[in-house]
């Protein structure tokens, strides 16, 4: 069986960035948090945990000690709040995610209203969101866009993971509502190039492995993208779930991972994979 | 036969205003000037040169008197050559362009590439051109918006005739060549009613009409897009092209005009049509 991992399998720039300032401040030592999960990788924050550093909701309970912000940013006012507080902030946020939290903030102070091009539960969301001063939307879709009001100025930046497609097509709307229209498109190519790559893995494989937290968006995605074009595709966080009966009768096997999958864990699966082989031939 | 009069047929606001601008200043005698024609209408121009005023192509030859700025607007250094003149200038450019050609210049200033959504051609589009003191393109649909280069900031206007179409198109693929676009909305949506309503009227009548200068842009767009719908459209500039064997079995005339065209031809259209009836039953 032949194994063809992805070269754009795992993580991106501001997921490696976050994860190396993490745990060069766990090594540090000290007491030691993160503002929510570090990256959506329940491995790496378990990791992370055992080397002491806590991942906390808000900055409530701290009083001394280093803050990590995670790669997908924080809300304003948590920033501020750990800011007036004796703490050392390690600010891992993406820099792609910085900008769209500065541009936001920028073209509410220029008089603009502000559409979000994005998912609204999604924490990278909410934190650009938050730099708003004025008045700001989010919406995922056209049909979304669509109940917007009319505005004068219109201000739209994207969620870094969105699609240029939706993007688009919310511009598309935007320009019905309002007379003046700025767009900083914010999208990281990151995403739609792995998304490229996994397509084409699919298309020529007969069993396709995607590696990442269940609880990342990205990953998801990747998943739902190979499984259109290939049902053999499963979504796993570890090499623990890999299930030998998937290989029954495939001659080739695609592996790729989300943004926020570390290397150890894409390591782990290609070698059980490997086993699961070398067990079979028995 | 019944006639009917589309309710848009005719002068739009910025066409009205600057006619009545030029008649006024007509009347008030003394050597009267117009830079280009002041309105695409060869019989408005014709009336003002019967009251002494001349249509010139620059201002090199003016020593003095009164200097009209047409419709369509002028280059910004023809209007510095007309104010280092001992000149009076009646600015009858339509407020709408007067916008477009602001944006461009502040656009510039801001450090945006401009583009222009328009036809190279027509003087409204050279005169919001000469407004910008940075990079400037004119692309008139969306394969001339893909031989742009890649650039950093787009600012984007349209000429106020475009449609809201073309400039959906050309800000798609802006989006695709910059990370910035700034877009204002200078369309007027005086053509768009226009030529609703003239569709919808070539929908219900036998013959369509419509009046307006052969060099009248709006106007021939007004004419083909009745003409795609009923092929019985005739373009004229005055009664006097009316041919009665166009009528021949009609039950039902339909008449628009272009946004240039004053309601004096209009009338003499109709009573045209009303006397070739006439001369028909006789």
């Amino acid at each position: 069986m032949e194994i063809i991992l992805a070269k754009q399998a795992g993580f991106c720039f501001g997921v490696k960035r976050a994860t190396h300032l993490a745990f060069e401040a766990a090594e540090r030592g000290g007491e030691t948090y993160t503002l929510g999960p570090i990256i959506h990788s329940p491995q790496v924050v378990q990791r992370l945990e055992e080397m002491g550093v806590k991942a906390l909701p808000n900055v409530d309970d701290i009083e001394s000690g280093t803050i990590i912000i995670r790669s997908h940013g924080v809300a304003a006012h948590e920033l501020d709040d750990a800011m007036t507080r004796n703490l050392e902030i390690v600010d891992a946020t993406c820099p792609f995610v910085k900008k769209a939290q500065d541009h936001v903030a920028g073209l509410s102070k220029a008089g603009y209203d502000v559409v979000v091009v994005g998912d609204l539960d999604h924490p990278e969301v909410q934190g650009i969101v938050s730099y708003a001063t004025g008045r700001v939307f989010v919406v995922s879709c056209e049909e979304e866009a669509q109940k917007l009001p009319r505005m004068s100025k219109i201000g739209v930046v994207a969620q870094t993971t969105q699609s240029f497609e939706t993007l688009k097509e919310v511009v598309d709307v935007c320009l019905e509502k309002g007379s003046e229209i700025r767009i900083y498109n914010t999208i990281c190519d990151a995403t739609a190039v792995r998304q490229e790559e996994a397509k084409a893995l699919a298309g020529k494989v007969d069993c396709m492995l995607v590696i990442g937290g269940f609880n990342s968006a990205n990953t998801k995605r990747l998943a739902e993208v190979c499984a259109e074009l290939l049902p053999r595709t499963h979504h796993i966080e570890t090499a623990s779930q890999v299930d030998p009966a998937w290989f029954d009768g495939v001659k080739k096997v695609g592996v790729t991972a989300g943004a926020s999958t570390p290397k150890w864990l894409i390591d782990e699966v290609l070698e059980r994979i490997t086993e699961v082989e070398r067990d079979k031939k028995r």
